[in-house]
């Protein structure tokens, strides 16, 4: 029954159709099952749109620059949609909140597509549902997809390194903490953007990025640190600055094996990441749940230790598999 | 042969001699198989310590704050130990500064442990690290264990939840971003903490702190809302009042079901991990990486699905294991 609705949806979503796009993405969400069909049917058909991953610290303006990011894509002609992906928020308020800030910027156009995620499932849950949605995006032939991450943690980099081009977005006097250089989060930016120019220290901390890049390779791509200004009530800062150089990663990753290579990790990530959660749904199963009690109980008195629970547990699994 | 040096610095660990933890310590992140002996001998020992886990945004002066509540901690003559964990970097940077800071105000203290964990593993691999860690730390009779994680994002949130104790520690000025309130993070905490709370805006961070707690559930513990100055020259304000909190949730945890509750999710979410951690492994085994390669090149060419991919890869480990 889902899975018919989940068929004519399809169609629909191959056409464009807002709506159909809509409901497919909530269906994909909710179900794993749906998922699996979407991904099946539309994964033919996807390898045309520039997937834009936009991470970086909390309250960097990441949402701000994004939305600067799509009006300017639209001057281009581009289709554009934009997903918020907020792992580590299991409730609607932030998502949803800037989302409405979002619809009012950007309401009415036809040619773009909004759309939160906001729910922290088990452990590689939303991962598989990113990745699905972004295969529906891309089957549904918008051209740029806007990927944007709230925080900053493991699974937001994670997050972001599904897409092509990466921007990591920081702002001035965030560098005052020694823990905020972050070099897991340097090493994914292809793009590197210091927003809020205008503020006290933003010469500052484009030198410290410049200088900790250098530390780095020498890359076939060398990785630019622009500035941009994308609250400015008159001029937008940097921003055609930041295009410019979207596009330029883009022909580079068509131009090089670059984008090949990318392209496979990022397949073997999502492919562990869906293993990861057959692994966890079986582990959910009846008949593992009552083993799982009993071992609860039993480490907890310590009478036996977590790595033989977690061995008992496998074993049941792979006897049941 | 390591089985053999693990077992001897076993006997060390539980008299609590510091080269031994450290040189214990090593050995568990590098090898998954030290870990297992290690957790083996040492779970019996374990479940006298109270750990401590504390998160919040980048900047907020976790760190800073970590230091205090150790020096008034050793004022109690509680053994301490501090672990500091940066999942997001793969680099020493950050976490060595950070240390070499820590150690000139602790050091020579015999009564503090102070150790960083700074590797990004794969999936799974350093919440595993970090559990092993806390089994040493605790059966090496540590009073108090201080878990410190760098981050914000997934990986640190739930890392902090192991803890018996949560403290989330925020800074004036970061509520400005509609997306800075986490929803996620406020959920863990025990007690919140607005640190820096000298800066401007102090009051109206703590107020919105307080009037979002209020959103919540009615518990049977109330999350305080404490504003601290950790780098107060002459006077550390708001330390103590932590402390007294800090000592009045462990005592909520003992006198309560809430303790053992806790403990029991705590124990399945690390079984849980371990497991994860165990197909990954098996799914890196040559027979099965084969297959991977294969697989990865007919999903980039849109022959096969990942989902479609991710069930050969799944069948092949149930089938091998």
């Amino acid at each position: 029954m889902r899975d018919k609705i989940v068929e004519t949806l399809i169609a629909a979503v191959r056409l464009g159709k807002p709506r159909a796009i809509a409901r497919l993405i909530t269906l994909v969400e909710n179900s794993e099952e749906a998922a699996k069909t979407a991904v099946f049917h539309l994964h033919p058909h996807t390898g045309r749109a520039h997937i834009i991953g936009i991470t970086g610290s909390p309250g960097a303006g990441k949402s701000t620059l994004v939305n600067e990011i799509a009006k300017a894509a639209r001057k281009q002609n581009d289709r554009v949609a934009i997903i918020a992906v907020d792992p580590t928020s299991p409730f609607t308020g932030g998502a949803l909140l800037g989302d409405r800030v979002r619809m009012r910027e950007l309401a009415g156009d036809k040619g773009v597509f909004i759309r939160s995620m906001a729910s922290r499932g088990s452990l590689g849950g939303l991962s598989a549902a990113v990745t699905a949605v972004l295969t529906i995006l891309d089957a549904a032939n918008f051209d740029i997809i806007l990927l944007e991450t709230v925080g900053a943690g493991q699974a937001e980099v994670e997050i972001a390194a599904v897409a092509h081009t990466t921007l990591v977005v920081e702002a001035p006097g965030m560098g005052d903490d020694i823990q905020s250089i972050k070099a897991g989060i340097l090493e994914i930016a292809d793009i590197l953007i210091v927003n809020k120019a205008d503020r006290a220290g933003a010469a500052r901390t484009t030198e410290q990025l410049r200088t900790m890049l250098r530390f780095g390779e020498q890359k076939a791509w060398p990785v630019p640190v622009l500035e941009t200004i994308a609250v400015a009530p008159t001029a937008k800062t940097g921003v055609a600055q930041v295009m410019e150089k979207i596009t330029a990663h883009h022909h580079h990753l068509q131009t090089t094996d670059e984008g090949a290579e990318r392209a496979k990790t990022r397949i073997r990530w999502q492919v562990e990441q869906l293993l990861h959660r057959r692994l966890l749904k079986m582990s959910q199963r009846a008949e593992i749940e009552a083993l799982w009690d009993g071992l609860i109980t039993a480490v907890f008195h310590h009478q036996t230790d977590p790595y033989t629970a977690a061995n008992q547990v496998f074993t049941k699994i792979i006897h049941e598999g």
